[in-house]
């Protein structure tokens, strides 16, 4: 039985301000949760309606009805397992490799994505502008299909960072160098704009490389998504070094 | 005012059942009306909250009150315009160039999105298996962003139609030759299956040019989500072409 205390907290997780008040966010599904766990994030407490699930964890588990779930869940489809987790504490950004940066990137969706991406190319920090959706929304963390658990996030004023970054900042705009032809250092930044918005200006003039993706069907296509494009430039990035390496 | 019939018509038209009865599919906000528009798609009528939208449409236009449009909707946030259009009679598919082909791709968002991708990598066609979700689908018509204007969908048996393609069969996979490294031709169809199942087993035996996105990250994650694959797939055959014409 889920008590009204439990059920409002995990409700009002679902809004950022107490997200941050509570240093607390929510996250569903046996996948999602299960690697949260196993990259080590801390369960305040692990709600499952299958108790032959995640039996390392029975310390923290709390069996409940499907019917508790559904009242607890953001999701259509709950599937059985509902977690609550600490927000991680703040760590360095590594100067060694690449970081992605997001200027103004607001739709969940597209973060989620991203954060995916993140992972499967290896990159362990992703750098968010202040206005950039927050990657405990329960959206985000669901659209990474459990990646959240190993990249770690850093909010900040994504100007005065760049005036302090060490290395080569790559940005992809609509006019740059054709991202096929560009050269790409061991390490660096790439910063991705919005859609709609771009990279905002003073980040701009602090991105020294900026590159383009060529388009090859007609004009009436505005652009990618965010997510394709940072997908087609970090594979640009990942397979140059291959070719370093080789 | 809209009468009952007519917003009967339109939330049906959410089904494919009647989309496939009717012959029509409803496309809502004025940039994807308008590009369906302009690409010469034949509308059977366009409902406008705003008489100074497409003006170059007014015969068909019905001028209703946002009330209207949202009792017709299927947006949480309707946006002005919704349309129903007839859909597009069958096309022959091309020889020439490059065609994508999905076996299973279920996710309304998947789709829209690839279909947004061929758009912008300049392909015009894209083959369906049977299984796929359909291209009218409003979640799909909305996530291709205009997109679905311009790019020609076949649904068909996808085994039987690989049988007789006469050029290069391309095919993502877990265990084919580095995508980096991979050489294509200047036409060719690249098949991609689903995120959970992959190709289908009579279709992969088909597929004589196995391809695989190499992972950078830690093994944990499972496998790119597959419109992610599909951009990075067509961006290494886009970005051969260019280094072929060189």
């Amino acid at each position: 039985m889920v008590v009204k205390s439990e059920l409002k907290l995990v409700k009002n997780l679902q809004q950022k301000k107490y997200r941050t008040q509570q240093q607390l966010f929510v996250a569903e599904g046996v996948k999602t949760v299960e690697e949260l766990l196993s990259a080590g994030h801390m369960p305040q407490v692990i709600y499952c309606t299958d108790e032959s699930l995640l039996a390392a964890y029975k310390e923290d588990i709390r069996i409940i009805s499907e019917r508790d779930l559904k009242r607890m869940s953001s999701l259509k489809t709950p599937n059985k397992v509902l977690a609550v987790f600490e927000i991680p504490a703040a760590s360095e950004i590594p100067l060694e490799g690449w970081i992605v940066a997001l200027d103004g990137v607001q739709d969940p969706g597209n973060l989620g994505t991203i954060i995916r991406l993140c992972d499967w190319y290896g990159i362990s920090d992703l750098v968010c502008s202040l206005n950039t959706v927050d990657c405990f929304n329960p959206k985000v963390v669901q659209a990474t299909m459990g990646s959240i658990a190993r990249v770690s996030l850093h909010y900040l004023e994504l100007e005065s960072w760049l005036q302090t970054y060490p290395h080569a900042v790559f940005g992809a705009v609509l006019k740059g160098k054709n991202v096929y032809t560009a050269e790409f250092p061991d390490r660096g930044v790439l910063v991705m704009g919005s859609e709609s918005h771009g990279i905002t200006e003073n980040v701009l003039e602090l991105v020294k490389n900026k590159v383009t993706l060529p388009q090859y069907g007609i004009s009436s296509v505005d652009s990618l998504n965010v997510a394709m494009a940072t997908a087609i430039c970090l594979s640009e990035i990942r397979r140059s070094e291959l070719l370093i390496r080789k």
